[in-house]
């Protein structure tokens, strides 16, 4: 170690304190009983601060308007006819009545304190009326006005004034630049938007950052007849986000399902622990947008190159066990189906339909999704044979021909819902002829009540007048498609398989907090453009216990030809700089004897040199050759929201080309590295493929563990790339290290 | 070669025949100029026949019936109120009178001789009605009725009757078990089916192997406005297929667009051939359902085991030129841009919007398909500027804000639509409060007739009216979500670059056609279980001037010994056995001594005994190892139905795992090579990957061109595979090749 650091400077004692305090937390850190009190701690506040805006009982309008052709009395109008209980009080300055509701001047001259403040009034006046309303002791404000931050720089400091005024005033904030509040539950019903539409009450919740798509869901959500239980449109968010009306409708008896439309997702990491927490009682489902606008940076390793943007996005909402939606019909269909149906019992999907073609298209949507469309038990088969005519198929999918009666689809579909070989039925109804589509669903609706609660019941009704409004009543999804149907209900399998998933366990590893505070300290003073030397490289990966193949440093010939003896295998010989080594002829393979390594030398500098890198062939690496075993690569990516990101999978030259790869947000638990390992083509190839021998995974496992560990400890870490990780039959062993430290260091302590 | 062969055997003789008049036929045979008469033949051939079912003057019902509740009820009455411009005669047995119309006892009673007859009586009386038929000279009988082969062996017996009076009476048939015909053009107007839907008059053709999807298709027309030229059922296709009617289409300047729904493809090879024709003037877009049905046979070959069910299915629809719908919605939104718009110039989208949130989704959803959204330039910019508010946007997507006008709509779009960076247009209309659709709509009628024809307009109306109805009157496509345009714009661009593409040439090696004649014959002869000799393999790669690695055959230590001497460099030692070698312990590489390859012949042996098959080792091999290039695999798979299909992907050990493979049918075209090659991620491989040289891909297209060959000339190839080929700076050699012959050779001359 570098003498150049003295034993007790401010950065040692820094890193190696941080390092002691992980240590001490320990496994339990992030299990579900230590996170438990925290997010109940903020869900109660969430919920303190939150039931004014959604459970308000008094709510003005400021600036609310007679003209129906402004956004102020659009949105008067829907509150005043949405049959709200409690009392809606308008303020306008220059009307005694907004209509035809008596008005008031300003909020101090209304009669009663309202819980809840809606302000329509130009950007300017936005900050006094904030103003008044923390001096009354109002505790919630929603300010659809724009003109802020959205705006540039004098909105922005607009934006700053009205923050200002509400923290002093200890007022709570949705918006500003945001389309209003809607609640559609038993104890309060009122509808604070300019939507134009009114969806049906209900236990759905909507969360927009967007107002335009707030108002298209709700819309598409009136036409699907989804009920909406509550939807805030958070705008700006300057004070309310996400992550406070997740833990809200989380604790909410009212809310059975939360939808999300996302542009950024903030304060990230608390994001996922809210999420996976309440996911356990409420799916959440998101679309998150912008996909297209992070990523895009050089990479200097592999793993940033793999393992940016779009696929951070994906491990987030992974992790969090969210329902990522690709679509916004994607998240009405799932919305549709997790609305209706409160448990999932399992994948194998009985088709019934009364056309052959419909039920082919079902039988593959379903095979697309991860459904099985099993064959039928013969008894099951059998008590169809007696229900339906000869030139039926009983076989699955269950083709009742056009002729299929309401009776026989209510008969049928008792006898497939009580088929053990069956965890869910799509019932098809095509164009009808002689059978009128009211009549099934009637028959559809009598035949549910008999169904096993965890067996779904899922509906496609294609014709021109869509399924029977009865069914949406009956709480019986249906949809236009088939492949609609498959989609969602595959989805929402998936996700029950999921749900009762634990956190996991943090596995942490015996480190000694002194020795990485030193030599991080000393790796830090030696880098080169951030990369780590090898030598340092290799003593922190050593310090967590990661195993490195053996190897010597050498500046000469002569030095590489004694390295060879000391080795005494077949050796390789590289550059030891933290560059692709490979891409510019720094490595040499199999070299087995003295006179080769230190020749081996030579030609490295050669080549080099003649591609003008020469500096780069300084300090060379003798090391020991790893001959067998799978080649995997681990890597470690920094991301300025997310934190660290940690990557496994098929490693070697060609990573880039095959990515293979899955990616988490550290710190990975053990069941967030079975999960990435498992998802991997290349997992196939460690279990003992094709006759070889298995391979030692739970080295690799340990080894992402640990990865783990010192990412978490050491956030300073930019990007790290161990490629090859030769897993063997007992053991695994890096070969190549690049780790590279983000200048910042100091800001991310 | 063995003696054992006389030259001049029969088996000899035919497989010479056959090489040598595919070496006469040359390159030639499958270019455009060739096809192109043989097409037009048939072309006419289907015009011929099915004029009569399409643009019939006088159409006869047998079994009409006066019964609402009867589908010939239903059909006869559709077809009355259809304003057809013939004769409508209906034949009842019973009464005189059917719906208000003058009825007919028997089709020998009409008044005048029909085109078309529409037959809907029993199945028993089905063939008596056609024998009749043929008698008056009727070219033309659509069988609605069912009761056919799709019931069991009767039905069979009775469709063969069916077809044997067709077949003595020179009727062509449509049907049976079919929902009927319906005419939408100008020429012809009659809706001879069972649909309640009739879709309004269009060039769109329609075809359903599925009554049921037929029925929903032609409802969800009506209800997006998609005009429907053509609707043809064809049921249990006796007679009239899928073929003949893209034929019958592809020449009806009445027809712009060809929807096809199929659960299988008949006489495929053809269906390539005629579809691509027909393609490069008219879009074909298809679903093919029955996807999950192929597939899942025990595969003895990496290619089998990679090409089977939908691959084979993918490649035939590629490479036909068909877009492949993936289900009903996506068809139909193909359709609603297909039929709205004849040219698309390339990928670069302009989206403008008054909402930010459904700009995002909208850029989002055109990079997942295949389109940019580039900035605009600054004179583009200067020209939205001088238009908009400050607040909005003038970057890509444009955001005009909510309070955009429908004038501002116009005015932007023209801009837009000048703009030189700019290729189509995406214009969002979110939900809309102070300006009215309708009113955009009518500005963006206005503002398309001035932009130029192959720069598209797409619209998206997310709420809850949907699309002013004027934008389908006008043949402007909309979308209710910016997913489904994005994705049929992103998929029509993709086609356009593709329909102007040459069918390609094939390249003919120069073959000895009687030295291959022998080498089958003899290999045959020699083949365990199908599979050929080593020796014999390599024989047969060599007469199509296949490079294969050199090699000794060897039985003892001692023959591996001077095997090694004799070929003077490192070698592999394996099994000759056409195995899947390395899985069984099979393969020592990198011996460089005499006494190293003697060795390995004893321990293969040992290792092979102790796994119980010793046999497999009685010959051996001793070949070169070939120290550099990349590793690729070239095979070939034999489908029942589509022939020849041959591979190419990423070789090596991994091949199944990676799964980086392209499929085709042979022959091949040096398009189809191309096409093959660019799609594969590690084609980078060979180009100069991360600084390592250029490999020799045209030595891997020449091996490509060779191996199409191979098995055009040899069908009784059932698999092969050549893993690795080994992709050299100079030249491509195969280091194993297995090749398995049919038991059926002589059924596949």
């Amino acid at each position: 170690m570098s003498e150049r650091i003295a034993e007790g400077s401010e950065e040692v004692l820094r890193i190696s304190r941080r390092v002691e305090i992980h240590t001490l937390e320990g496994a339990d850190a992030e299990t579900d009983r230590c996170l438990d009190a925290a997010l109940r701690d903020r869900s109660s506040a969430a919920q303190a601060a939150l039931d004014s805006f959604l459970c308000p009982h008094a709510i003005a309008v400021v600036g609310a308007s007679a003209d129906p052709n402004t956004i102020a009395g659009l949105l008067f109008g829907n509150l005043v006819e949405s049959h709200f209980g409690g009392v809606v009080l308008p303020v306008n300055k220059k009307h005694p009545t907004v209509q035809g509701i008596a008005a008031y001047p300003d909020l101090a001259s209304c009669p009663v304190v309202p819980d809840l403040v809606i302000v329509c009034v130009p950007a300017p006046a936005v900050p006094g009326v904030v103003a008044q309303a923390g001096a009354l002791g109002v505790k919630a404000v929603c300010v659809i006005s724009a003109g802020f931050a959205e705006t540039g720089a004098d909105g922005a400091a607009l934006q700053a004034s009205l923050v200002q005024e509400a923290v002093a005033g200890g007022v709570r904030l949705v918006g500003p630049n945001c389309t209003g509040i809607l609640s559609g539950t038993a104890d309060a019903r009122f509808n604070a938007t300019f939507s134009r539409a009114v969806p049906p009450p209900g236990r759905t919740s909507l969360l927009s950052q967007s107002g335009a798509i707030g108002l298209a869901v709700l819309e598409a959500a009136e036409v699907r007849g989804l009920g909406i239980g509550g939807f805030v449109s958070v705008g700006n968010s300057t004070d309310v986000t996400s992550n406070d009306l997740l833990l809200y409708w989380g604790q909410d008896p009212a809310t059975d399902l939360i939808l999300l439309y996302l542009e950024e997702i903030q304060d990230p990491r608390w994001f996922i622990r809210i999420a996976r927490w309440v996911g356990r009682r409420v799916p959440i489902v998101a679309v998150k947008a912008g996909r297209t606008q992070a990523g895009c940076r050089a990479a200097a390793s592999h793993t940033a190159a793999l393992s940016g943007g779009e696929v951070a996005v994906d491990a987030l909402l992974h992790q969090a066990g969210v329902i990522r939606a690709e679509s916004i019909e994607e998240m009405l269909d799932l919305a549709t189906m997790l609305s209706s149906q409160r448990r999932f019992r399992g994948h194998r999907v009985a088709i019934l339909t009364n056309g052959g073609g419909p039920g082919i298209l079902a039988a593959d949507a379903c095979e697309t999704n991860g459904l099985v469309v099993p064959e039928l038990t013969e008894p099951t088969a059998a008590r169809l044979r007696s229900l339906l005519p000869p030139e039926a198929s009983v076989s699955n999918p269950v083709d009742m021909i056009a002729s299929a009666t309401a009776q026989q689809y209510g008969q049928a579909v008792r006898i497939l819902g009580a088929a053990s070989e069956i965890d869910a039925l799509i019932v098809m109804f095509n164009t009808p002829l002689l059978t009128r589509s009211s009549d099934v669903a009637d028959e559809l609706i009598a035949s549910r009540v008999e169904l096993s609660r965890d067996v779904p019941l899922v509906t496609v009704f294609m014709n021109r007048e869509g399924p029977p409004w009865a069914l949406r009543e009956a709480a019986i999804p249906s949809f236009a498609f088939p492949e609609n149907a498959a989609r969602a209900l595959g989805r929402s399998v998936a996700w029950e398989g999921r749900r009762d998933r634990p956190a996991g366990r943090l596995l942490r590893p015996d480190v000694d907090a002194h020795r990485v505070g030193r030599l991080v300290a000393a790796a830090v003073s030696r880098a080169s453009d951030g990369w780590l030397a090898a030598v340092d490289a290799q003593a922190l990966l050593a310090a967590y216990g990661i195993a490195v193949a053996r190897a010597t440093y050498v500046r000469t010939p002569d030095e590489a030809e004694a390295a060879q003896v000391e080795l005494g295998c077949t050796v390789v010989v590289k550059v030891a700089a933290a560059i692709h080594k490979s891409d510019v002829g720094g490595v040499r393979l199999g070299v087995t004897t003295p006179a080769a390594a230190a020749d081996a030398v030579r030609t490295i500098r050669a080549d080099l040199e003649s591609a003008g890198i020469d500096a780069a062939a300084s300090e060379l690496l003798v090391q020991e050759q790893v001959e067998s075993g799978q080649e995997m690569i681990v890597g470690v990516n920094h991301d300025p929201l997310l934190g660290s990101l940690v990557m496994v999978g098929l490693g070697g030259k060609l990573v880039e080309v095959l990515g293979d790869v899955a990616v988490r947000i550290a710190p990975l638990t053990d069941d967030d590295i079975e999960d990435m390992l498992q998802s991997l083509k290349s997992y196939r190839l460690l279990t003992g493929y094709r006759g070889a021998p298995a391979l030692d995974v739970d080295a690799l496992r340990q080894v992402l563990h640990r990865v783990s560990a010192l990412v978490d400890d050491l956030p300073e870490i930019a990007e790290m790339d161990l490629n090859p990780v030769f897993v063997l039959e007992k053991g695994a062993v890096a070969a190549d290290v690049r780790i590279r430290l983000a200048d910042h260091s100091s800001s991310l302590s």
